[in-house]
């Protein structure tokens, strides 16, 4: 199999690196880059959860996602001048806070809300799982801020969580972490959302006007666990005497 | 393990009906049934497609949804009332597009859009799913509607199209097809949609602040196989002389 | 007078029929069929009332209309797409509501809400007074389950409430009743919302870039009486051991 | 019967003022009061008609409403700050629009639109019939100016077009020309707009929680035609030497 | 240096006049023309604060701005049907609010909120100039009226108040008060609201696609100001005995 | 006069720097930092002018602005979620693309449009200035490519631009540059714009309740003059020798 136009293996991520603290006023917050890829992903806490959840004694977690104008190749119109936020936006922002309650113990976190803001400043494929990985560190640095100023006594966060995608492109078969250029033409996306323990959270494959099978499915599932294995590796980098904090789960992978 | 609050057997379906011809308007339109969830699914055309797909001589499909405010248990807002469309709506009219785009040669489609219109009249679990499953007749409906007039000469939909629901339960564990009251408190709910050749189209899994592991989705992918190919069974049957305008596929399953 | 192009009369109504209970969830629904225009009417009952009304004892009727995209021969783009609701959607729902209220004692039905909903599947004209007609069963169905359930102690409805229309055309002089052809066509359109004691509630009636005298006028007042004596019988039937609860006014009719 | 508040008689209108040329720039303005009820009006001819309507070699008449914020007792929140137009105001302005083009040769007109903008300074009532008065004085000047110009050949206005109020009240029966405090207080609400052939153009009568029996309705048409021929001649006064391009019609009013 | 086109000096202003007591239902309302500028300007007077204010003891002032349709040469598009208000409106609202704000001691008023209504009922350049101007007397007339009813005890406005335009022209260099034409001409324009004090409050300079020296802002500055003082003898006249309830500032212009 | 809390002199600028080339795709952006307020300034060219300069052989120049949630002590909502955008923000990118256009020579530009973008990702006060102040180096940034790419043959840029505050505060009377401390509690605050050559493009001084004298006005002038000397010095440096493209104007600056 031949190598990918910037050189990588079918199975080789990108670069990542995740800069912590990138900006003074949120609780948390990093500037994450997977290859081009570039979100600055903050975590804000606020005393009080939305009215849905009053009095349940639960916390929550909530985020919202949107690109740069200029993100992009071509200049996208901001979402506020047409006064609408489109599918796509909604999609990914509902993903993020899913993802990210999952490994949350909402009871722990007591009634407030965590906010997690994922703007994409340049765009290269891949935005909506550097924005799990990024936005996962956020909030870990948030909330071990909760705990370290005693708002909260038992660390709330059960694993690790990190994303990626996995494709199949007609040149490669299956591949990892597809930039802007695979993703356009790829067969099939799939977008994935794994815990530390190897389990899933999310899973969400389309075939573009095509379809897919289950061989094919268990191929980009392999190659994902192990994508995503090295990506909390990063995590846990980034985060440094933080990372000591989450639950080290012994890894629940059943073989396939 | 014991049956299910309304009956069923876990890997049971609930009774379908699609009734074809529902509205007099329409090219195509059927009125689905899937338990207690009914939906009306119409499929328009429209001789031209949207300004971005313009002169590709390719056609279009795209659809809309949305839920009368009292098909639910409690009345809903309406999105018209709010001035704006929901995340969820969204996400499930992109979902259901894209699906049917999966199955049709656009290019034999020509120049026209096919719009559907899937509007769920009573709600109890799984309308996204009994949606894809009644606009894929409706479709079909239209389409056959199209080559009868000559306006287009070969057939463009290439398989069947279908989708269910999967979860897990506590006292269940795999569940397949379920209702509001099951989907409320599944641990895992994941949406499938298949063709006839049993090729995934979508697979979207979410694990409800809480996740799955391998076993689990092999588990499920199980369950929602063979609970395709029977929905497969009463759309042929709702289809009539129409179905075998549809290429018959050889099923392409492989063995997991 | 030849007859219309359906083969009814000049004065003649098209056939209604009513089907009560048709949905599970509210508390009063019902599709009537008027003709080729069929439309779901629910109520569904709130334990309280808009802020403008808070604490002076009495009760609320609100009415929401619209239209399915594809009920009519050309789709229509959803109004919750365009983000806004039309005039003459409101102008409908303001009608329904009023309509209604004028047969209600609202003190006695306590501080609550019921809201109307109708939801045209297919339109063919008469879908305002179709709609009128439809949701005072719903309405009275919704009201019966209150006086059941001990919510209430005194019936509030003072009178049975239905509409239709009348206009006039070229070729037919004043007719009942008009289907869509007809609507589109007539010179003169006039709707009436009539009690069962035959006095007026609402008559609104246009000429459309033309005017009618006072003895068209007087025509026209006088198909439209007999016809909603008519519809308010299939109300009855409709209802069934719940029409007894409404009072039997001595109808009031002052000769012209 | 004693008197109203204001001093009126039951069959009285209140005082009229049209200020013909009131505003410099736009093609036909009018300053009209009714009473307190003060409403600016202007014509405004663009030479195009709405997208609708092109290629028909027809023209077009458009209407909008709206009242200054302290037009009222207490204010009212803009509808521009609130982001939508109000169901009554949609309905306000499409009843403008549809009165005047019934008194419009349409393809005598061209293919041009007039915009008509009725603006409430101050109001007591009314308020949509002063419009209508209003605006036909506005637009006959705009009319005028056309064939003053040559723009047109043939004067396109057909007859003259008022409209006024009538309802009945607990203390004084049957009432002409509703102010704010009778208004608020009647239990049937009817406005009219009649032509000077005394043919109706408009009439929309509403019970408010109420109904109105066919003596009801004779007497408040009765008070309603002479009232608006009243209000005619004021037209005619106002408009000065242009009243004259109005053809006088023979009046069709028959016996009731 | 030549007459203006409309015949004035550089330095003088247009003619203003302010009609008090212009609308029944506003505690205080002005027709103000400066030439043939025109602009109703009301003040209301709502007993609370928004609720960013709440609970400190003072009042607040706030602005809303507008323009009749045909206000213009050419008739432009309400705001409330585009559904959005312009930037242009916003700026002018906000210096409207803020420039009253200036001169108004906010704890001696109380906590209620003063709204300004601006509405141009017809333009000719510097409509929100003379907003400033006409509000100011607006203003002060609903808070002597205040005073008058013992609702406040102490007279909180502290000093007059009142805005002009200046600018630079090719023809005539710097001039005073510029209309419509001299506006769309000019190179640099400047809005300027000065106290009776000769105080600065507000200065906005643009050289439009221009830009000027510092000796060309103080020909500026120096006009204005002889101007704005006039302005201020106009206000006195139109308040009549009120305008003593103003405190006399002893000038504080310092030599430039 | 003693220190302010952050050390510097009253006439003192905090830290600029301006970091060319921050993203990928846009023709020309920068990271700006000024003290601790940090904005992405973006320009990106479109190849046509927004219709209503169409065919006039010039170009056009528009900003949009924004603040990421997080930019702010408090998260603030963002602008998409609202629907609308606010009048804060509307000021300011009206200024910044007012601003831009002043030192461009739009005919030469040719019939394309210059998209500037600001997103400000934190805030410490100074975010508009410090927007125009990087937004006329990235602008400078894609001129130059048009340039390079001999798309132009004129380099339209006919001066340097930039921007800073000045302000009056109780304890260090004029200051310049304000930090949002600083900004928060000045009683007067004064934005200005200016060229290279020492000339006024935008001047805007508001008093916060509050008004400023002629003598004021001066100082604050003076501060700003030099302040803005040294910030071109910065644009010069970051802009390397695509500077000397612009031409040298000698200074203008009159004595006051």
């Amino acid at each position: 199999m031949m190598m990918r136009t910037d050189g990588r293996q079918a199975d080789e991520l990108r670069p990542i690196t995740i800069e912590k603290d990138y900006l003074k006023h949120p609780e948390g917050s990093v500037l994450i880059s997977v290859g081009d890829t570039k979100v600055i992903c903050t975590a804000s806490v606020e005393e009080r959860v939305p009215p849905f959840m009053r009095g349940q004694g639960k916390g929550w977690i909530t985020a919202e996602y949107a690109m740069l104008p200029r993100a992009t190749g071509q200049r996208t119109i901001r979402e506020s001048s047409k006064g609408k936020v489109q599918g796509r936006t909604m999609e990914i922002q509902r993903l993020i806070g899913r993802a990210l309650r999952s490994v949350v113990n909402l009871p722990a976190l007591g009634e407030r809300t965590i906010w997690i803001d994922c703007d994409v400043i340049q765009a290269d494929g891949g935005t909506r799982t550097a924005s799990v990985t990024g936005a996962f560190v956020a909030m870990t640095m948030a909330v071990a801020k909760l705990v370290e100023n005693k708002k909260i006594t038992s660390f709330p966060i059960t694993d690790f969580l990190a994303a990626t995608s996995v494709g199949i492109s007609k040149e490669h078969g299956v591949i990892l972490d597809l930039n802007y250029a695979e993703d356009s033409t790829a067969n099939v996306d799939m977008n994935m959302v794994m815990t530390g323990a190897g389990e899933f959270v999310e899973l969400q494959g389309t075939g573009e006007e095509s379809t897919f099978s289950h061989v094919q499915l268990a191929s980009m599932l392999e190659a994902a666990d192990q994508g995503i294995q090295k990506i909390i590796e990063e995590q846990r980098r980034a985060l440094g005497p933080a990372a000591s904090l989450i639950p080290s789960n012994i890894s629940k992978v059943d073989p396939i």
